[in-house]
Parts: C-alpha cells; structure tokens; sequence
C-alpha cells in the first residue's frame, strides 16, 4: 500500500536471510488444502510473506515446508526461495534448526511466519535496525487483552529477560500487556548455538524458537524487543474465521489505499480486490464491485453497483453499470456497459461503444459507437464502427467443430433476432431484416434478409386451459 | 450450531414444563404481522424459542398468544406445542398466571419470551440446573452500560434480594451491573402461590412476573440468581433496529460455525443464511451470498458473489459463478453454473454440465456434460448427454393451455436462435440448423432445420435521421 | 429524518444570515471535482449543508466559494442563496469576511461549512438559542479522543475564555476533552468587528474565524459555548476516506428512519439511499438494495437482495425479486419482477404483471395480469391485459432512424422466438406461432405466423473435431 511501504532508498541487506515457517498442518482450518495456500486477497498467505521478505532485499528466503509440501512448493514455484522440508512437526525451533544449513554464514537471521501474512516490511525493517549491537532482537506488541499470549518479561532497566506463557504466568505477569509476537532477529551463529541447547521438556514436546531468549540472556547476550506501533498486522491465521478477519483488514487497507489516491469507494466494507488495481483519479466504486487479478481504470470511470471484473482495462470516463461481469476485457473511453452485461476475454470494445444488458461479447472487437443493447451473443467477430446491432441478435460462431468468423463493417444495421451463421460478412452500411438467418454474406449498403411469408389461419383454435372440475 | 450445541446424552425434562410468552403486541414494530412472526434467518421469532424450549425435551411447551393470535398458531400449527390466549395485556406475570393451568402438575416452570430469539439451550439448561435445591432461580446478566434494565440487588452473602428498576434505583444502584433479563425457573407451586399475590399497583398498572423474586424472597424461599457467560443471547426485539441488530448476530454465528467445519467465508458480514445449510469441507462462499431454505453445498463447491440459492443441492467441486440464482436445482458434481444463470425448480443438471450466462432452465434434466452456455430458456425438456445447445434456444412450452415436453437425445446440437415447439423430440446426435423452428421430430443423426431463402433487396432504402434543423 | 427533525411550530429566523463557507480546495480529496460537490447519499456534500441552513428559514443564505467557482454555482443553481467568491484563501476569518457585505444589517450570524453535511438543524437551532443574552456562542463537542483538535479553554466560572490549538497545549490542556467544532453564531456587528481585528500571523499565514473567541473575551463580551449531544453530526470530509466514513453514518441514519416507521431492512450496513425514498408499512428490503433518485414504495412491497431501484414507484404488495434494476418505472399492485428483470423508463405495468428473468421493458404499457416472463424486449409498446408474450420475443422498434409503436390486444398470446416489426398490431385474443417475424398487423382471434418448411438433410455431415495429433 502506498500510504504504507513509502519510497525509500536503494536498501538491500545481503547479510541476511529470511526464514519463514510454513510447515504448520493447519488442521483447524479443516481442508485439504495446505494453511499457508488459502488466500488473502486473492494469493495464498504464503506469498504475501514471501513478497514481504522480498521487499527487505535479503540475500536468501529460505521457506520450511511440512511434510509433502509439493502443493506448497508447486503454488509457488516461481518464488525465489530456498525450499526446505521439515519431516516431523517439532516445533518452531526445529523448523527454523532446519533451515540453518541454508542459511549458512548469514550474519543476521529474520524469522517470519507463512500464516501472519499482513506484516509490513517497515515493521520487519525496524527489527533489523534495532538487532544493531545486539545479538536478538524480539518483536513484541501490546494488547488491550493479553490473554493468551506469552508475555515478555523485563528487568528494571527494562531489558528484557525472559517470555512467560499465560499458563506459567503470575497474576502481575498476566497484567503485562506487553507479548510476544514470534518474530525475531538475530545473529546467525548466536541463533544456531542456542537452537542447539532448546529441548522438548515441555507439555507439547516441541522445541520453542522463543526459548531462545531465555538462553541468551544466560549467556549475558545483548538482547532487545521492539514494540510494534500496529499490532493488526501481527495477526496469524489458525482457523477460517481468523482467515476472514484479515480478509477484512487487508480489504480496508487496499481500500484506503485507493481512497487516499483520489478513488471514491462508496463503501469500503464492500469492496474486494483480490489482484492488483491501478486506479485513475476520481474513479468511483459503487458497492460491492469485486475486482480480480490486473485490473486498470483510468480516469473518471463509474463501476457500478455489483459488478465483477478481472483482468480488464477500462479506459477514461467509461461507465460500467450494475450487475455487469466483465472478464479479460478492453473497454474503451467513454463507453457503457450493462447493467447485466457479459463481457469475456477478448472483448475488445472502442471508444463509446455501447454494451447493454443481457448482452454477451466474447474475443470480438467492436468498432467506435457500435451499439449492442439488447439480449445478444458477439462471439468472434470483427464489429466496424457505427454498427447497430438489434435486440436477439446472435453470432452462431460454433458448428460443433470449430469457431469461426463473423465480421460486420462500418454502419451496418443488424435487425432483431438475427443469426449470423459465421463464417459470415456484413458489409458496410448493410442492413439485415429482423429475423434473419444469414448464411451468406451480405452486400454493402443493401437490405439483405430471409422471411417466409407471414400468413393467417382461419381455423386454428388456441387451446383452451379445461374449466375447473364443478 | 455445531460449536454453541454439543452433542449430548439423552437428556429429557419430564418434571419441566416451558412457557413461552408471546402476546406482546409489538406496536413499536409497526407491522400488519405478530412480532413474533417477524423473521430471524428466515423463520419467525417464535419459532427459535420452541426450538431451543424442545431442545430441553420438557414434557410440555405452552405458548401464550394474545387477542387474535390466529396468525401466529396458524404460522406455527405444525408445533408441539399448547396453546393459551391472553385476551387482555395485563403483564407479564397475568400471562404466566394464564398459562398456568395448562401447566398444572408441573414440578419446575421456565419461562421464555417469544421475542428474545437468541437464547441457547445451555444457558437454560445450566438456569435448570441452578433451580436444584432452590424455589427459584432468575437469570442475571452483567452489561458494561447497564442503563435501562432492572438491577439485581444481592445481601451480603451474594442472596439476591430484589430487582429494581432504573427509574427507582438510587445513585448506588444504578452502579451495579448485574441485571434481570426476565428469564426465570421455579417450582411451579411455588410460583402459582406467588403469581396469585403479585398485584398491579404500578405506573403500567400490569402484573409483574418479576415481582416474585420479591415474594419470594419475603417468604423465606430459596433463591438464586445465575449470571449468563454470553448476554447477547438476551436481546429482545422491539423494534425493527433490534430486530436488523439480532439478525445480524444470528448470522455472524451461523457463518462462523461454518468457518469452524471448514468453509471459506469470504465476507462473514456478507453472507445470509434463512434456513439449514449443509456444507462439505472447502466450499467456498463469496460475497453476498443468499442461502434459503435446504441448501447442501458438497465438498470443494463453490459459489461466487451476489448469489442466490434456495432449497438446492450442489454437488461436489461444481462452481456456481457470480450473478446466479438457484432454487429447487439440483447440481451434479463439477458442473459449471453462471454468471447470470437461472436455476428453477426442478432444474436437475448431472455431472459437468455447463450452463451459462442470461440462460433459464426449469423442471428439466440435462445430461451429463451437455452444455446450455448463453442466453436460452430450456423447460419441461429432457435432455441427453454431451447435447450443444446453442445461444438463444427456446423450448416453446407452452401452447397457451398446458405445458409440454420436449426431448433431445445425447449428443445432439441444437443451433443458436431455434425454437423448439413442444411436444416435440431431436434425436440422438441429430444437428438443428441455426434459426428453426422445429414443430415436428428431428431424426437421429441428421440435419433438420427451416429456414427461409435469403436474398437481398436492390431497391430498398434504409430510413436516416432528419437532419437537425438549420 | 423522522426521528430527528420532528414538526414544529413555523419557526423563521428574519433577524439571521446563515454564511456557508466552501471555498476549501479540498487538495486531499484528489479529485477534479470541488470538494463540496462530492455526493453524500447522493447529492452535494454543499446541497445537505443549505438543506439544512434553510430549514432555519434566515433571513439569507451566504455561501462562500472559491476561485473558480462556477461549478459550484453550477451544480447548485436553484439553491435561493447568495454566492460571493473568496478568490484567495487566506483562512476562514477571511472568507466570513468576504461574507460580511451581502449580510448587511443582519442582527444574528451563523456560520456553517460545505463539507461538514450531517449537521442537524436541531443542533443549530440550539445554538441561536444559546446566543440569546450573548455576544458570542461557539459549538463544541466532547470527544474521547480529542487530539488534534483545539480545545475549549473554559475559567473556574465555567464561562470560555479562548481555544488551544493542539500543537500549543500544555498537556493538562490536551486532558480536555471539550473541542472546538468551527460552529458559531454572533451577533452581525461585533463580528464584523472581530473579523477587523484578527490577524494572519500564524504558522499558516491565514485569517482564524476562531480567534474571535479570544478577541470578544479581551472585549468582556458576553460568550457562551454549546456542547453538542451529538458528536457525530459534527464530522468533516477532508479526504475520501472521511467521505465514506459520512457516506455510512448518513446511510445508517436513513435506514434507521426507515425501520422505525416500519420498514424491514435485512441489513441495515447494507441498504444505500440517495435521494428520497418513501416506504409504506411492512416492505422487506433485502440486502444490497440500493434505491436512488425518489423512490415510492407502498405497503407490503418486497425488493429482493442486490436490487437497483431509481425513480420508481412500485405499488402495493408488489415484489421485486433478486438482481432487478428499474428505473423510471411504475409497477402495479402484486405485480411479480424479476429475477434479473430490466425495467426502463416509462416501463408502466398494471396490477398483477409478471416480468420475468432476462427481460427488458421499456416505454411501454403492461395492461393487467400480463406475463413476459423469460428473454423478451419490450420497448415502446402497448401491451393490453392477460396477454403472454413467449420467451425471446423481440418488439423491433427502431429501423435506424425512429422509434415505433407495437399493440398488442388482450388476451393475445405471443409464440416463443417472436419478432414483432413495429408499427405493428396484434389483435385481441390473437395467437402468433412461434419463430414468426410479424411485420403485418396480426387479426383479432387467429393464428398468424411466419414459418418456412422444416426439412432434413439425409447427405449431411456435422463437422468433426480433429483427432487429436497421435
């Protein structure tokens, strides 16, 4: 987000690896899908940590996968990570023990988590700062309600000295409102001896991360917690309802975001994007607009009410109305769509044409003013300018076999509950009889048409609905 | 719900009998209807509280009803419940009094409101339970602004002593924030001998089942006074704000116990249930969804946004895309629905059939992988498997006096923009030429179709516009 | 709203002038648009503000825009006020005073803002009030929260004596939380001499209207402040962000009005207003329902989930069912619309009409119990009572240069696949065969229609697909 991850130098931290923990079986999440794969706007949680830790500019991403974690890996295969398995589910200091052999020789070590996906690179930015002349540095937050976590214990100078878990913790403790994130920061070969010195002798029998802590302050080891400024975006995900409460937070930051860039949302509660949006200025969202993958809007466009869009470019001043679909499109300035209108890849329309309502339009491109307002099927079709298309007109693209061609030049006029059998051509300022089916082409600036011939029968007899039993 | 009602042993309250109070005459909801029958998911008010009374398994359920409560027996006839009239206003505890000698033998009486929909089972079972060893046993709840509600006054011993109302409560009293929700258990002796001496000398001039706890603890009675864990479950309704407020609580349960059995909800605040659903593992619920009546949504579903359904069953991993709406369908695994489809009853779609956008299909089966993809009406048909059905298709039904059948045999092809005039049947693998009119049987395997000469008019002239005066 | 701006006694302010200031550019907003034209509910953040100062009846509305200010005046042409540009923005001191001439001679002032829209008339009402006896009386709010705000100095008497600005308080001044709104009213001529004697030099080199508290204070003025009830009213729009914030708030309030007189919302957070909507008892509107312009609907009327509504009157009893958008229509008692019906302009349907999925009505009258229930186009067409018109039929209403008209008798029955070629006139009672293109008038009571010879092609071959490549 824009308001969020500001400008900044060239930074790049080639002391660094980034490891993240996604071994996690989510069995809370009850799928069959991995956690770390269910998505948050639109891309699993997983990417949206690894594009964090990209932006951090480390030397390595190292991602610790579970036990067949080929789903993980096969999602994400374009990631620039190193992809370690962690066999058995040992804990969090035994994931991150797996990871060290790759990391090996990173002065610094960043802990991040495949399930808390919302984590600013500001926030993981400053933890890196503040493990200058310390050995770890822990990321803490504070919490109106601190039950639960594990709080972090200081000492009277306020170093910290120790993390206690609610369970373990004193009435004072469970008073501190000061906890632990999970994250951490911290020198390479530090991080590996005290990994080597965690054991299991607890009520899980896993090894912690967190009792790190505890052991370098043994060792005397200069050791820090930042206090995070935005506790929302340590929230991890363990279940499907906390999956949709960041669902929320995500959409009201990319709602802001845009808000904040000169976009009208009209209610920010109900807006989804799920992609990445370039918005023009003074572009208006009406309710419950959902927009997917690469979505352009330039400036001053109207999406109305209800509407769909993904992977679409709608140019400057086009109004989309209500209850449109539209899917891979071009839509040119100035244009109007729907409402209920239906557009699908390759749907290429040009300045001001009109697309109405019950209307389809796919891989076709239709020429400047063209007009297709009513109940339609455009399917492969080279529509010129000008063009009036009748209301049931269709393109039958189809034989069962293969699609082919329907072309239509400039001015043309396609009366009502047309079919053209395509391979087909219009010509220009061509006129089609309502009811047609045309199989051949039809000649420029002439009125082409079939009809049989209408007729009246004197002694047909509607039926009639039987008089109800006496 | 799953997560507020677990399983549990057999569990039956012979010595109990439920009164539910629902004479209230509701003014403030300004309605035609009952209070009572105003809609909570779908169902009237009253009908949550006899659900959550029978799931107490008492030996009887009465319901108090006022003057003319026709409508509201009527709407519920189907309850096992007795049915009592409250002919006059006068209280709450008048309308206990009457429900008392339909009652009689009762050992233990509780009483619940028509009109305060929410309450759990649990908390009224753990009210029973409270009644052990006592002569009464009131509901309490603690509200951080408990401005409005009676207080309940304790002694030092923690006894509760008495309620008093806010406009009687002194500065000391207005501090306390335990207060009465109105939800009682006594011995029903007990309570018939206090109910005979509560009087009306108030401001209302109405008898005051609250006026027992007062009785009886001036009888030396054993009293006790349960705090609730959840007091949301307490709202009332009286108004149609409070009633939009607990429909809203109503659903955010609903749609977090399908969170916690494994369904992506991707807005909870954006999904309406009005009935029963049944979902497998990973369905996938979009914005503004619409559940009504029976829905069963098997494993992998999924419905995109601004959908309805009602009373439907999808089978597994079939995608219903955005804009549609379902009711009496039912959808066979991995079919394709929408955008914009129209489901109606008796629409039954086997296995991967498509069915696309401005497309309406009712009282029809289709087979397995057929395909209706655009802008088609398909009623009263039967159609086979692997049938193309081509954009703009019409099953004319209906000759004006009853409906009839068409019949299109497995792997047909019908061209775009034909009408099919029932009764009428297309063979197997038969091939309908674009724009007929098919009345009589088309053969198998062959190509059958009407269609007029096309030809092309020399003379003809298309009208133009005026132009615009000089 | 109902709720907050009861009847009462005529009430005219003769001795006060209302100045509106507008002149803010509103650079925050990013937008092409003046600020004070951005909608709330639909009309110009200005337009709620001069509602709202009218509903005072002063003597004179004064607004004050800025440079170029012509779309302003533009947009709110009609509105009885006096315009005066502010051509340099040098704070609100400045502006009032650019006011201060066409207020000549007014014995009371009272100064709003154009971006402050939710204000009540109550609340300013109370103000004037406040003023009796007084110099000076400035509205202030308590908040929680009130940083950033400047805060109301007040002496051990209670009486204000100056405001704070944040950056200049103490920390004892940042505990109070009484805050400055911008609202006051003052008598004309010790305003305008304040206004004389304020002074720019400030960090923004800008004119304070605020400083006037000092200033009358220094002269022993009589100043009194007023703490609003309501907080809320008193929110300003700077960005996009706050406008949606408003957007809700307002949105929130309508739709409270609504449920109060009587109406069900399903979802209060998801009903939009912008205009005037008036609703008679017991109509249900369901989710998503967004309703512009002025909207009538009489009792018992049900609107389905994501619904459009604009300039519509829709009768008693009537149901609008899901994914249906009217506009300029009017729909008799217990008609039947929908789902996904289209209703245009001059769409004006009698009692008991059903118009169905995928059907567009335009100009056109629907005479009583007519259906047009599936894929149809009806535009500029006189339809007569307990006619059926059949699945795709199609008024061919334009020829490319004009529109025309289609009659249609009673009780006709129109075939599936109907193209009507208007001018055209079916006659009473008449029946036309499906797949007919009728371009002649059709007689009352027979059978007409259009249909060439079905035959069957024994030498034909559908197309193949290609074996795949071995």
């Amino acid at each position: 987000m824009p308001s969020m991850q500001p400008m900044q130098d060239h930074q790049v931290n080639p002391d660094t690896t980034v490891i993240i923990l996604a071994a996690g079986q989510g069995t809370r999440m009850r799928s069959r899908q991995p956690k770390v794969l269910h998505p948050l706007g639109g891309r699993p949680l997983l990417a949206h940590v690894i594009d964090t830790a990209r932006a951090l500019e480390p030397a390595r991403i190292v991602v610790v996968h579970g036990h067949g974690g080929e789903a993980v890996r096969a999602a994400l295969a374009d990631a620039p990570v190193t992809w370690v398995e962690q066999g058995e589910q040992l804990g969090t200091g035994h994931a991150v023990a797996q990871a060290l052999p790759a990391a090996q020789g990173a002065e610094r070590i960043l802990v991040l988590y495949g399930d808390v996906p919302l984590v600013g690179a500001d926030a993981l930015r400053a933890l890196l700062t503040a493990l200058d002349g310390h050995d770890l540095a822990v990321q803490s937050m504070r919490l109106s309600d601190p039950s639960g976590y594990g709080r972090i214990l200081r000492d009277d100078t306020g170093r910290p000295v120790g993390i206690v878990e609610q369970k373990d913790a004193s009435a004072a403790q469970r008073a501190i409102d000061e906890v632990n994130t999970g994250f951490l920061a911290a020198r390479g070969e530090r991080l590996a001896a005290w990994l080597q010195r965690v054991d299991r002798d607890n009520a899980q029998g896993e090894y912690y991360l967190t009792d790190c802590l505890a052991l370098a302050v043994a060792d005397g080891a200069a050791v820090t917690a930042v206090v995070a400024d935005d506790p929302e975006q340590f929230m991890g995900v363990n279940d499907r309802v906390q999956l949709a409460r960041l669902e929320r937070v995500h959409q009201r930051r990319l709602a802001e975001a845009l808000m904040r860039s000169g976009v009208t949302v009209m209610d920010p509660a109900r807006l989804d994007i799920r992609g990445r949006v370039q918005a023009g200025r003074d572009v208006i969202l009406d309710v419950n607009v959902v927009l997917e993958g690469e979505v352009t809007l330039e400036e001053g466009v109207r999406v109305g009410p209800h509407c769909c869009l993904r992977d679409c470019h709608v140019e400057a001043d086009a109004v989309i109305q209500a209850h449109s679909h539209l899917e891979g499109a071009r839509v040119g300035p100035g244009a109007c769509i729907g409402p209920f209108a239906r557009l699908r890849p390759g749907a290429h329309l040009a300045a001001g044409v009109h697309v109405g309502n019950f209307v389809e339009v796919k891989k076709s491109r239709v020429g400047e003013g063209s007009k297709i307002n009513h109940l339609s099927y455009v399917g492969d079709a080279r529509v010129g300018r000008g063009v009036n298309i009748g209301a049931g007109t269709i393109t039958c693209n189809y034989d069962g076999a293969a699609k082919h061609l329907t072309v239509i030049g400039d001015g043309a006029f396609i009366g009502s509950n047309t079919a053209l059998v395509a391979p087909v051509t219009v010509g220009e300022d061509a006129t089609i009889g309502a009811g047609s089916v045309i199989h051949r082409d039809a000649p420029a600036g002439r009125l082409t048409l079939t009809r049989a011939e209408q007729h009246t029968r004197e002694d047909w007899q509607r039926p009639k609905k039987p008089d109800p039993a006496p």
